[in-house]
């Protein structure tokens, strides 16, 4: 397999979108306890939650609760998230423990963008260029952009790849305007439209454009090929995935109830790991911690493998 | 992606797989009303069931009902799986409904064989042999060597690929002994072992050794990767794959409660499609019978793609 990465980089999302989704309500000691368990299986940039309005994600009401509570563990990195000024505010409040970093985020389908944003792609051009001067204001760094619905979209259809270079122009132009460096490029798939074809393709004409950007995948497994778009991705060389532990989170949008979201981050590590691809995860806590997990939340968790376990324990006994 | 296949070839395990796994008891009419939905679907090989001790496996205790209820569909063949001459004359009585072929099938493993098949290497092939001269004088013509656990084994550990080509030797052997002439070789990864890496080099190792022979790949789920080694059999020009609608089946090895057996069939049609690989399977009436299996299983069966659905009417509706 040509250009497999010697190590990949895991950004772990499964507290922020699991809490966030679940019916709940999910204790706030729970989420703290899935936190630090992450923070110990050797996963080194977790998601911890997100600063948004109580009305809207009552998951995360207790964001603040939450980031007081978890323990920082040494050379991991503790992200968050938020839409606007009010969350940009209430993460500053935690810098001493979290990575602040802003992205500037753009949806390649404009369909998407009106019903998931409530924004043409005039409008969220407009709230990136604000949001980018919150941050430099913040002193928060930005660093990335991320193009939402980069493979396909439930409202919009097929996503041509030159609809997403255009995204990503877009997203460069409100760089330049402020005078920032954008270090990575994140390539969602939103709704789960990828296939590896378009992996391979969209990666290739992004690549070809822009060389020097790092690029990441953020996967979704919704219609059960999500796990075969990363060996894509690690096939050509992609060093960052998202992923959430147990699968963590999930789809939505309308129609697809119990459709699952992201990869579940321990079938990326089995996949990474037995290529011969480090991760610097400890594959076994980390099923550990997914049905842990899966336990708090109460419900069957997407992930195949937190049934099976790894190969690890089979081949000791083997021996 | 280098070799993919215009076409491909399914081979349709549902029925036979799910029957036999499920605590039921599932009545025969709602079986009968599976096999025959499938018939609709476009799919041109259903295993519709398996001539078996109804003692070691009641879920088959009714085979002859159902072979007998199923209305068998213009252009598509019907297979039976059978273990002993007792199956074989059971099978035998439905000729004029069944493509009956019989097969060599043999263990990478011989920890698995011993464990499953209760016999070792040169029992299994001994087996094999006077099972091959049953076929021969039933007029059964034996023409495929399967190999199970080809790609590593929950008992033996790692199989490496060497085991294996020696495996499709002890078949090859029979098969000479016999003055038959054998057309397919079927790779099973029984356990699910597979990685995208293991199945690019042991297709390599085959091929380079016996390029007259068609490929076949039995792929499991187990943990997650199913679909990500099916998309490398893809890559590689494989052009037959077993799968099961909606993930029917199981893994019934120690310790791997609620793991899925086979890779589902509307994942791999789906895959296939998007690929610009032809299956002439009608998505959309395949994930309604997957959802049908559902139904009358009465548990959730691993499919992703039956809670999403297929792209089709998202792109109708987006344009």
């Amino acid at each position: 397999m040509a250009d497999l990465p010697p190590s990949i980089e895991i950004g772990e999302e499964g507290p922020r979108e699991g809490f966030q989704i679940e019916k709940g309500p999910i204790a706030t000691a729970d989420k703290i306890t899935v936190i630090d368990a992450l923070s110990a299986t050797g996963l080194k940039h977790i998601q911890v939650g997100s600063f948004v309005s109580p009305k809207l994600v009552p998951g995360w009401a207790d964001a603040e609760a939450v980031f007081d509570g978890f323990t920082p563990a040494t050379g991991v990195t503790y992200e968050a998230l938020w839409f606007n000024a009010a969350g940009l505010q209430r993460a500053l409040a935690f810098h001493h423990k979290l990575n602040l970093v802003g992205g500037i985020a753009l949806s390649a389908s404009e369909a998407f963008s009106r019903k998931n944003l409530n924004r043409d792609r005039l409008g969220q051009i407009e709230a990136m260029r604000r949001q980018t001067q919150a941050h430099l204001l913040a002193d928060v760094p930005v660093k990335r952009i991320g193009i939402m619905a980069a493979f396909g979209c439930n409202y919009g259809g097929d996503i041509a790849p030159a609809r997403v270079i255009a995204t990503i122009e877009d997203g460069l132009a409100i760089a330049r305007e402020a005078g920032i460096t954008i270090k990575r490029l994140s390539l969602a798939d939103t709704m789960g439209w990828a296939t590896p074809a378009r992996v391979s393709r969209l990666i290739g004409e992004v690549r070809s454009r822009w060389p020097e950007f790092e690029l990441s995948l953020h996967l979704h497994d919704t219609r059960g090929l999500g796990i075969a778009n990363a060996a894509e991705g690690l096939r050509l060389g992609v060093r960052r995935f998202d992923s959430t532990v147990a699968g963590l989170g999930g789809c939505p949008f309308a129609g697809q109830p119990g459709a699952p979201g992201n990869i579940a981050t321990e079938e990326l590590v089995l996949l990474c790991e037995e290529l011969g691809v480090a991760t610097g995860v400890k594959l076994d806590a980390l099923i550990e911690v997914g049905r842990l997990a899966e336990r708090i939340v109460g419900r069957t968790l997407p992930s195949t493998l937190l049934r099976a376990g790894s190969l690890a324990a089979l081949r000791r006994q083997a021996q």
